[in-house]
């Protein structure tokens, strides 16, 4: 309780310092300070429209400006000091401005609410982290759909239930990831557009007596429109969870493939080569080579997951309109955005220098009677109803199985067993290439289809 | 390991039958039954397009769909035999078909598998479903804008931190929840747009050698599009975390209208009356009336928020394509479905039936020094900078609570021991009318922008 | 709006009948009709109490007690008419006693309200069904702990980042699940001593005016004590959340399990056998043999993490005493209870019937440089420095890349280019039986110690 | 691509440096580094053993704790140059060792690996955080028991939800939020049971070719026992998501009691006053004084909440033993600590600071018919059937609501109107004091009862 509180924006009506822990706990500015750019931004902005609407003259505008960019041009080189008794970094900045040009810096807050102005510049920041992340997902799909158009024709062993299903190319599977990404493209820009309302204006919680001009504060800062509701504007915290919620797909998507990556590069899958420096070693075992980067990011899902929970559980209940509550918003969505864009970073750099062992793939693709259901349609074609043809082929599984030969390694003769319907061009069916080539249709994996796909799948790209 | 495979449509390989356990346990027939009708609906555009491209003959064709409506007709009346044994809804019903048209009914799985199969008609159901959602969020909307419009100038504390603010008024509170649900629509028609997208075709998970037309089947089911990818299609869940994404966030939202709801039917708040037909009461204390449907309402919020991290968990890290990990995809999606569901049909009813106690929240309004930001404002326009005005008001409030008078009731001699800069003028501020009056912009609480608010969201749902 | 509140437990206040839709919504009857034995128990030992006291002439006790189980018969054997309208179990059952007894049944109720009543009730059930899970997961650890008993020497590659590590045995790889187990085991049986409380005799929130004895009631009931405090009695769930975690952590562990018997069962790892009756097959790729069970037990992780979130969601800032969202907590805790015991009984009919490809697993451990951490060892034996050794074992292991050769495979001549510390005695170190062997201490995977700690564990699973 | 792996520990075999970014991104030392007390205790530790199992001689083993002790007095003093290119705390320490005595300190990691390492610094970190939780959760407890003692005959409104139920005291409710830390605190000391295990001597998997004595460093360390199988040891985390869900469950035990604390405050109940050190004001409203503390404290539920999940889904379907994802571990359990300590330590130096409005409270019980029960208990007492009872009692408080009367004030002949089992006696029953003292059991709210179990409760804290 050693503090004063008439370093504070609101001491005028209490009677008791607060007490130091608590100014402590309950401080934001250690973790809030990144919000500075789009603070003093903001600020500008509602600066400029006092001037217009005749609540500052000129000269204040200016002077308030100028003070501002000053304190900007501070922060950037390192040398502003904090003040945890100035509790957040909207009081920091403004009591530097005031102690900078005067009693001028008192009228900034003329006409608008912390509560207003920090959804404003947690939007504002938000749309900034948005364009970035997009840009990394960006760089990931064009490094994805590259390695796939290359990789059109190259045989593996598809998977479903992780055991040999059917061949497919290594380009179709890439594509494969690259779809999950381009709906997480399309979901990041729906969040942007709700993002990008501007909150300034709706003060404390009910407007302002001052005759503000939120259209014009609203257009200065590239927002699409004011909000609709004073109310809503300050105890809304939607476009945090939003983007969450794009995130821990996001993340789901890349734990996906990075639990593929992972087995990829197993001594029992090896598949892949990942350049070393992408891996790290052990301190112990002197042969190892890590795949860290997809093992790191599988892990960081559980870190956007709980980000997500802890907003919806954050907001919970709450009553309209603000509460302190609300300023648990920014560090799990800071930490979010943080993670997404490291984690699209490591695998935009990472993805392109994937090395395919293509035979260790082709080989795989031979075992496991891949081509089973190849067979089962091969007899459809000859007229005997799936359901039955796929009885037979099971059959033929379970002797191949026993005798340790896979269908196309068999005789004719030993086919002939299951069904006599099957003559010498079943072979034809039974190869890797005459397997793949017949799955041509649109989504299909056959080579044509998947260059088709990586062609339309860049020229989306080079649209955005 | 009484059962015998036979019966089962991959039993060709397997030399021992199901455990019976096993066979419950893994079957999913008890919850996937209720996508019949859209299982049936995929059927009958599969075979219609298969008789198109020459694979099925048209009286092929006609035999299926006519034994298909037929089972559907037995299912509607509740007389279908369901079977464990036959695993999902898919078999059940393959089956049934056989059993009733013979060998022709084995011929309508050509070139799909239930890989496909599944996702198809999920995404069919949920699109059902969401427009469903949809029709009654609008039903709500409409009910909350009708009320806000009726009590644009009904004067209510505004409250931050639960503290007295500013006064606002019933129907500006009304529409920051409207606000909340308007971005919930937005959300869920984008949900919409991404999961009507046929995966049919997609086979197991390569697509199929047969000549099927994707953009035939597509048409015939609405959908927008085929999907791109066949291994995505058949893994893809993103559409159900999407749902159970937006789901949360409505449901956070209607608990917190839910809290408000419980705090106003208070003893100590009393602001609102809600008819005994949306309460019940105790077994032991005969004088309770209890807000069953918003308490229900806002708990039930953790059942949803508890699907979309099942959901999340459940794809986290799974490897391409399908795994029978997916078959839990549905329990939690279904019941995040009929919840919301639920809920908004319980707030559509009870919204317009919300009496208020004007008297209650207006005399609320005038305690707690709700017009002091006011005060504060009239010295700005006075002269006085922000900051300073804010301290000469923190000070009349401090006195006020010691001499328990509101600013209202001080003479003009104890509001000038603060500041001479106020006159006599000050009283018209001072007014509750006044001061809500005074918020005269977009978003701001004044009557008048209530009422063109709520002609602006009226307007809006009227073109949905 | 059609329904009379006459049948209520609570009608005397109300001018309305409950709305149908709202009594539907708000009943619960559907899915807590399943603690009908532990409510009918709860009320017998209340209606004892009630004797002892005087409240209840032992007549009315014996009537009273004659009509519930008369009424348990009739549940038990399907023919008990279950209502919505008399919402819940509770009043289900006390209306059939009265319809049955007269008006003695009405006095069943003195003294105590639902909300300890179902309190009560829950704690039973849970009591009960924790009974149940601790029974399953005893067998599937005896089952875990015979199979690596048997399996103590047989050797298979340990993995670190999925990289082959070094040598373990199988039987202690088992162990290592039994380890999670057994401290799930423990977990449990701490959240049944505290859930092992009796809250009966809280009343609605503040105890009753009744001369009760609580000590009587938890006595009789088999309750460890009576609560502290009536108004946490009533809004205490802690024993679900708690019950919840375990379940979530215990999955977590099942989930773990369940990954690697999956990546076992692949073709490329083909480290063991899981016998038919355990696994399923595709409707359209006759080669298919799916390991469902662990897939499954896999994606169960998500459904009972969410459930965890569903509840610690529900009591978030929830005022005391009772509120009507806890009527929420029923489903998640039931069907985290059904889950916990199908999966485990699963796990236990399964594990025991696991077929280890026994020299699969040893070619496999002889891959990868497992022994090179051995080979660093022999070196500090042999006065080298950990850290300069193992800079010479990670040079060994990139010429053994190189040229494809195991340590193991290499000449004294090779190994010496990199030290020549390396003497004719590296071979016996290079061995997967001299690897296991030497790590012989307390927790290490030596053969001695593996069936030493299996014998540990029978023994503590005998002590349970 | 700058860096050199020549300053990794396990350089030997690469033969491309780690890129810049991945060395970043894969980098722990800037959160892990909090550990490095307890790393150098545990490499003490191992020290110690290595030299009495002869692997050291004592001279090493003086020179390593020497080197040791001289950095932990570097770190102390914040003059450590912590280096990302070393990766974590572990090498960051043993780099500066070696750097300090030279290839002594390449010793030290002889018989351990970073695996063992990390799982013991967390589990000696956690246990000393586990200890002053518990001190701060003890502290708040005295101060709990303390006020409820002092206002055992404090009369308030006891609510269901959130209607007025029955009268209780204020110190009966203050010892309801006991009876949950309570739970808590077992909970804390059955977590910290289970993580008291010594993983070290597990190594990187297997275990260690060296004669290291287990149960020794064990005890060096005060750890209860060694852990018993070392796949389990490097894999486990436990110990981590219990203790974030003992965390998640006393979070929302204190978001019930901050839930309690905001209504109480505002003026519509008006229950309690905080002391304004403990609370902040508006930037725009003077006369704002808001319930920060509990608040933030609400808020953060949410966040710890989150972290549970974060945990839970990072080990979901890992399989063993160590994988890079683990690095995920620590962050969350570190947040976790930070935020219960802080939210405990602000709680405890506030609840014994609130002021309860005696007054308020008393005429609030008195409202709202909270002695209804009284009166049915009273009519069953006169020989009424309960359920009868609580009809004639439900149709007098309709009587009341319409004539504004609450029962008290009722005529005898009024109460006569519903039934004349109705006597002057009755008036004694509903009072406030005489509902409360007739409460007089275990648990219940009679002051005799709220002063016996203060008691008790206090002598169990003294047992700590």
């Amino acid at each position: 309780m050693s503090n004063d509180n008439s370093i504070k924006p609101w001491g005028g009506r209490f009677s008791e310092a607060t007490d130091a822990f608590v100014e402590r706990f309950t401080a934001s500015v250690n973790f809030d300070q990144r919000l500075y750019h789009h603070d003093i931004n903001g600020s500008i902005a509602h600066a400029t429209m006092l001037a217009k609407v005749g609540v500052l003259t000129d000269a204040e505008r200016a002077e308030i400006i100028e003070g501002l960019e000053a304190i900007r041009a501070e922060i950037v080189a390192g040398k502003f000091q904090w003040s945890v008794q100035l509790e957040d970094v909207h009081m920091n900045i403004e009591s530097a401005l005031t102690a900078r040009i005067g009693i001028t810096g008192k009228k900034l807050h003329t006409g608008r609410s912390r509560n207003d102005q920090v959804a404003t510049d947690i939007r504002l920041y938000l749309r900034d982290e948005i364009d970035a992340v997009a840009k990394e997902l960006t760089r990931l799909q064009h490094g994805l759909v590259g390695l796939a158009r290359a990789n059109a024709s190259t045989i593996m062993p598809g998977f479903t239930h992780l055991q040999t299903a059917q061949p497919v190319t290594f380009g179709h599977h890439l594509l494969a990831w690259n779809e999950m990404l381009e709906r997480d493209y399309q979901r990041l820009m729906d969040c942007r557009k709700r993002a990008n309302q501007s909150p300034l204006g709706a003060a404390a919680l009910a407007g302002t007596t001052y005759p503000i001009d939120r259209a014009y504060t609203a257009q200065l800062l590239g927002f699409e429109a004011p909000t609709e509701n004073s109310l809503d504007s300050v105890s809304d915290r939607d476009f945090a969870i939003e983007f969450c919620a794009f995130a821990s797909l996001l993340m789901t998507h890349l734990s996906r493939a990075s639990e593929e990556l992972v087995l990829w590069t197993s001594a029992q899958f090896n598949f892949i080569n990942l350049p070393d420096r992408f891996c790290t070693g052990s301190s112990i075992m002197p042969q190892k080579k890590n795949p860290d980067v997809p093992e790191l990011v599988r892990g960081k899902t559980g870190r956007v997951n709980g980000h997500l929970i802890a907003l919806l559980t954050l907001m919970k209940s709450q009553p309209l309109a603000y509460n302190k509550d609300n300023q648990e918003d920014k560090e799990p969505l800071f930490d979010a955005i943080d993670t997404v864009k490291d984690c699209l970073r490591a695998f935009a750099d990472m993805i392109p220098a994937i090395q395919p062992r293509v035979e260790v793939m082709y080989e795989a693709a031979k075992r496991g009677f891949s081509t089973a259901t190849d067979l089962a349609d091969y007899l459809v074609r000859k007229g005997v109803a799936f359901r039955d043809a796929h009885e037979i082929v099971g059959k033929s599984v379970a002797y191949g199985i026993d005798s340790g030969k896979d269908l196309s390694e068999m005789s004719l003769e030993e086919l002939q067993q299951f069904s006599n319907t099957i003559e010498q061009d079943v072979f034809n069916v039974l190869t890797l290439e005459g397997s793949v080539a017949a799955r041509n249709h649109i989504g299909g994996t056959a080579p044509k289809q998947v260059t088709a796909a990586s062609e339309r799948a860049a020229q989306k790209l080079s649209q955005r």
